[in-house]
């Protein structure tokens, strides 16, 4: 395996006061980073997708929740607890307007302020400290949960299978390792070769942007195709099982994740190709009975008729339909790929069952 | 209704020594309109896709046969009818390599020959004429084709309906009217007003630049969308009909159109919404048993990594799939309209009915 394209997708700089992002609007150009200290940068570098895929993004807000808490402290001598928690609670609904689709955002928002409660009696110098090991735990989790997904997803692959993703729910979608590109890794760590395909996933392009130079780097055999182009792909053989990854899922198991996901899943179903979604458990929101109780991001209309830095493509004046995300049902799914294992239909009682095991489903 | 964008998309000049198109790769961005003469500009109008749509190419091919026979016949005083014969064999030969996919320019091609054929006991110099006749038949029927095949598509139509498209299978696809987008047009003859959806079509956008430029020109009510958007539009309940054109169609009813036809089809299969291909039998290949036995086009790796005279979107190295066609099983298509009608599967025996009645099908 070749050097990945960076250690980490998302860090803390080693003095502690700023959190360091590869730029991905910027890839496959250039690879650079950048930090971002201000709730105002991270607002930005999660809306405008510098940093994107749901658990990137909750570990993203976790340092942002920690980086925040720390300047108020700094800034403030002698801040009271209840001063502090109400600086934090606008800060966290803030951050959490960044972006609607992604649960993992709230996910950590939440944990992170469940944190700060707990500190109630700590004196608030201390605080900061305790908030920084619990976003580097979050981390950490994230990357052996990542890892654990991983050797889930690779029990279900064989020598020389070709597998399909979709938008990228790769390592930069995630600390390191990734969620549906976790399997990849780990066979190429084990030395079993495979054959990625990657939708290029219009409009943003995460596939052809993101998830081929992140395996490209890596040395995996990677193959671009247009997201139209998957039925074709399917019909020649060449595709044994699709991963992808989500941004949130329903507790009957219906799926939202990057806009295309249901189509490729349709073609799937046809083809009889096994169609899994690999996702963290804090990607799992079991307060959205299905995939319609989740908000669909609706993004700007030069996302499609502009391109990147290209000449208009549509003509002026022409409406346009541009929603982030789909929803995939639940029946169209083979398995959920978790980091305690891989969950089958019907969704509602596996994932129940998962609640309760793992006490960590609401 | 508004003024279409241009007449005629196929045209002799009035002088009929050359082929007026409008330059479809410029679109939207100017309305350019080019002259062709000799047999490279009309190999290359149609291998660049400054002219494409399977009628369109047909009409094309036809009278670029018919010019190049005048043109060897005024530079070649006193040519023979088996030295002119030789001569439009190579052309034809020439011009057939141009596009492997779309049936129509080998069907024109070959009806331009039999004409030449029929002409071997009149004068030479005459025979210019009798092809330019051949030549403005065809584009005529072209035309009464597309008319009849709106009539019937406009029978499948509501008020208010929601038709989603990919591709162009437009005015810009043919002489006028289109092909799918027939019935459209001649409901908006009618004053029936209807919503168009519109997919972009990567890696060339034909449906941002061509079907959107033509309906928005047009006046009609049309909205843009990636390829992979489909699913998630038909989940709003916005699609009632899906049409699509088709370069080639088997004998058992087959269907290769545009790479991503076959997954919008099975996208509308989920949801329940007919899905129909409206071609002139001039399309239909009864040679062909089925799909698997129609050249799909393989294209060059950078209309996917490179877009339209933007920045690089893939890293550089990457292996690309990019074939320009796809096959829809026949399953999945509720209906082909032709001109003669609306044939419904099974459509290995209504295709043999229709070239029984009809004497057009080989």
């Amino acid at each position: 395996m070749k050097t990945p394209l960076h250690p980490d997708t998302v860090a803390l700089n080693d003095s502690g006061d700023a959190i360091v992002i590869i730029d991905q609007t910027l890839l496959p150009e250039t690879l650079t980073l950048i930090s971002l200290k201000t709730r105002e940068e991270v607002f930005d570098a999660i809306a405008a997708l510098k940093v994107r895929g749901a658990p990137a993004i909750g570990v993203t807000a976790a340092m942002a929740y920690y980086l925040l808490a720390r300047r108020h402290v700094l800034d403030s001598p002698g801040i009271s607890f209840s001063e502090l928690s109400e600086k934090m609670e606008d800060d966290r609904a803030f951050l959490s307007r960044s972006r609607p689709t992604a649960v993992n955002l709230f996910w950590a928002l939440d944990r992170m302020q469940n944190t700060l409660r707990q500190c109630a009696s700590s004196p608030v110098e201390a605080i900061p400290e305790e908030l920084r090991c619990e976003c580097l735990a979050i981390r950490d989790e994230d990357i052996r949960v990542c890892r654990s997904i991983g050797e889930h997803g690779l029990s279900l692959l064989h020598p020389g299978d070709g597998v399909l993703t979709h938008c990228n729910a790769g390592r930069l979608a995630t600390v390191r390792y990734g969620t549906a590109l976790a399997p990849v890794y780990l066979a190429e760590e084990k030395g079993i070769s495979l054959r990625v395909y990657s939708d290029e996933t219009r409009p943003l392009l995460q596939g052809a942007r993101l998830t081929c130079t992140e395996l490209h780097a890596s040395g995996v055999d990677v193959t671009l195709l247009c997201d139209g182009m998957s039925g074709s792909l399917m019909r020649t053989g060449a595709v044994q099982i699709v991963f992808v990854g989500a941004d949130r899922v329903a507790a009957n198991g219906d799926v939202v994740n990057k806009i295309g996901t249901s189509v490729l899943a349709c073609a799937a179903k046809r083809f009889g190709i096994p169609f899994y979604v690999c996702v963290p458990t804090s990607t799992i929101d079991m307060q959205c009975e299905t995939g319609s109780d989740i908000p669909i991001e609706q993004r700007a209309p030069e996302e499609v008729t502009d391109l990147w830095y290209a000449k208009r493509m549509a003509p002026e004046g022409i409406r346009v339909y541009n929603p982030a995300f789909d929803i995939t049902d639940a029946d169209l799914v083979s398995g959920l790929i978790t980091e305690f294992g891989i969950l089958r239909p019907p969704y509602r009682e596996s994932l129940a069952r998962l609640a309760e095991k793992s006490g960590m489903l609401p």
